[in-house]
């Protein structure tokens, strides 16, 4: 049985961010990519899950790396997973350069749910104690429960469109993280490097729904704290962000980056 | 020397659209990136532009695809430099399937520009004649003028992020495409094929910027015709859209889809 499972990425100039790194939202599409396909290896991938008319929907997404991998350099998504319990499955990344070196971590929790009725289902079926490797080491804290501050900026507005909808007709986790990364200017990530993202989600959102991304600093860890809302404050996703700065490694609040 | 250039693509389910199919905005970014891995092979790529201070920009892109590439289905996507004038550069594509059937084509005009005047700059001294390929076949019209029509919906805004930046600090052609894309209600899309889609470049895009977004119908074509407008009427792009009936594969008016 396969335990532990590796993509080797290159990203082409195409493909980077303005920072010629690859973006967090493309670093959490590979995450979950690489996730799908290790799955599918143990046979409790989307096909299985819909044996049962169950469906594999990501409840957390942290990472923590010391540097983004950068243009045209080959880097390694290695994948396992740590546990289960009755509702939620854990799974680690570690990231590596090519010649192996660890750059970050990420975590991922997961749950199944009812494909009609959308409630959690019991993970007893697919969880396979012989599949799981809580011997790895995976050396970033786990993620936190994410509270909005009090002091935030202005609501920014967005309406989803059919470019922001994947394969489940919900929007994708990449437009969420998109929306969260264009709160702040672009003069910030080249001088700021986002060393650890952490996103929960609470609901899908579908084509044509209007959402608002409002941003504050969280005032126990400095992280910039983003919301991204629908209608009727139904609370879509929630972020946090880390930053540190390129020249000198120093952490930074993200008050700092606020209006 | 290798005229010829093929890289082989099988979309992951996160990667795919909501019809799960590649989506335009990522067809486009992979004809580029396949132009890049081409260039960069014969020795014309970004690195020796840069010699002469000199950059590829892209002036043209039109496909035509009889379907597109599914979810998970392995495809090819081939390149070759049909020729050079002093200006610009005519390089082709073909897309088949994994069995070698053709499925469609794309053509794309390239142009130098000089790094700092931003002017067009002469092509002579990269334009090898060795490496161009005349002879190959590329079944389809070569994009026409785009003219804006009279009649039009009323504009959308939208505002450049950091994550619609590339590499070169200007606004990616995935955006432009998906901004474009967005015009039209999802169903549209599960009904009729963006059968041939053509863009045509004016000025670059820059993060921060804010852009309307128009539509009309081509009295002459049929043609769902799209501009991305920016402050004072700057024209950034003109494109062009032609959609067929998945039903029953007849052609279709775009007007029918606009309010």
């Amino acid at each position: 049985m396969i335990t532990e499972y590796t993509h080797t990425y290159c990203l082409t100039a195409a493909q980077c961010n303005a920072q010629r790194e690859v973006s967090p939202a493309t670093l959490v599409q590979q995450i979950i990519d690489v996730a799908t396909e290790h799955a599918d290896i143990l046979n409790i991938g989307f096909k299985r899950m819909s044996e049962n008319n169950t469906l594999w929907v990501l409840s957390r997404v942290a990472y923590e790396l010391k540097r983004y991998p950068r243009m045209l350099e080959q880097y390694t998504v290695t994948t396992w997973i740590e546990g289960y319990n009755k509702l939620f499955s854990d799974r680690n990344f570690v990231i590596r350069d090519s010649m192996g070196n660890t750059i970050g971590y990420a975590r991922t929790v997961w749950m199944a749910i009812d494909k009609d009725t959308r409630r959690p289902a019991d993970l007893s079926s697919v969880a396979d104690p012989s599949a799981t490797r809580p011997d790895l080491e995976c050396n970033m804290a786990r993620p936190g429960k994410i509270r909005f501050p009090k002091d935030h900026n202005k609501p920014s507005c967005y309406t989803f469109g059919a470019s922001d909808i994947d394969f489940n007709r919900h929007v994708t986790s990449r437009r969420y993280i998109e929306l969260v990364i264009d709160q702040l200017p672009l003069d910030i990530y080249d001088r700021y490097i986002l060393t650890r993202f952490e996103i929960a989600y609470s609901h899908e959102s579908l084509c044509g729904e209007r959402v608002t991304v409002t941003s504050g600093t969280d005032p126990t860890s400095g992280a910039l704290v983003s919301a991204i809302d629908g209608d009727g404050d139904i609370q879509k996703c929630l972020t946090r962000a880390w930053f540190v700065n390129r020249a000198d490694g120093s952490s930074t609040e993200a008050s700092m980056f606020l209006n």
